[in-house]
């Protein structure tokens, strides 16, 4: 088995921290995107949408895909749970998992690729090209200001996203925080809650994965 | 336990369909989105995000999101599995799932939202509201042919999205294809094996939920 991996790139980040909270070591493989070694037709075999994380099975079979490789580790190592305890845990964290990655972390990373100087003409990753769309760049700007605030309300009522405990909707939100940092945008000094949480879930070990 | 449905809609019909595979009837609530009520002050003490399915559970908790509904109904009633068996097949499963709904759902629905003239300021679900940006509507109508030729080639390998079983995925992306008649898309002819595929979940009694 082996990660293929990125040091400094969010999606792979997510696992990274994932494997770190369950005390699990892959080893793995850095892939040079700034090189762009993930559109080399080397990469392509084992990645054709040319994205990491990527995790190579034993079977031969890849896993292209953040939450899917680590559902893939949950099920094989269930301790410490990181995607709920039973039916309605599992539930809860999906569904915060699944709207902070889409009103968080796709709206940074739409920000970033559409206004990007060298990412001109990858408004999307993988294969295929398209466009910067500036006003997309923008939409995505006022998104994640929201999710800062949506972040707060929830963490003014909760320890942790999903509840009492750390899970996979904690380290959505831990990467999408950081990776806002790239388009230059950080939480109002008014969310206290969020830095409260912020300051917890950068103390652990996993934060530095 | 009730789910709040619209009949009509892509998202609430995802679950529907799921419910059907495993053959469990859930007392429904019809949310009138056309006459707006999905915006009004009941139903946002329900689901502030504004959007449908909810499910709302016995403990009176809810969760608002389709695959986070799924995954409670799975972890409850396992067979017949639509989310994988094993750990592998689980990520698989999830992997397939996801980039059928972010390359093919989601760039349905950016096409439909950002270009029908009945939504203007409504480009993106939930309670906020954002200008339709026309570029995002011809950027999504783009990524609906390509996954249309990325469900082709892989049907071209698989009975079914992922693996030899039907499966959530297969649910994502006949939901997809349906939706996708909105915007007057449909697969080129080429496409035989999406075709092939198409008629055999459509055949499903499923299909009707």
């Amino acid at each position: 088995m082996k990660l293929y991996d990125c040091s400094t790139a969010p999606s792979p980040r997510r696992v990274r921290i994932f494997l770190a909270e369950k005390g699990i070591s892959v080893p793995t493989v850095q892939v040079d995107l700034r090189a762009g070694e993930h559109f080399g037709a080397a990469f392509r075999t084992i990645n054709p949408e040319c994205t990491v994380p990527v995790l190579e099975l034993d079977s031969g079979r890849h896993i292209a895909d953040a939450i899917a490789i680590c559902r893939y580790f949950e099920e094989r190592e269930p301790e410490p749970p990181l995607m709920g305890r039973d039916a309605e845990d599992k539930a809860i964290v999906t569904a915060w998992q699944r709207r902070l990655e889409r009103d968080g972390f796709y709206a940074v990373m739409e920000a970033f690729r559409n206004a990007t100087r060298g990412l001109k003409g990858r408004g999307i990753p993988g294969p295929d090209d398209y466009e910067q769309i500036p006003a997309l760049a923008e939409r995505g700007r006022a998104r994640v200001q929201r999710f800062f605030e949506v972040l707060d309300t929830r963490l003014a009522e909760s320890e942790f996203v999903a509840g009492d405990r750390y899970t996979i909707a904690d380290i959505t939100a831990l990467v999408t925080v950081d990776f806002a940092r790239w388009i230059k945008l950080t939480a109002p000094e008014s969310c206290a809650h969020l830095f409260r949480w912020y300051a917890a879930v950068t103390a652990r070990p996993s934060a530095g994965a």
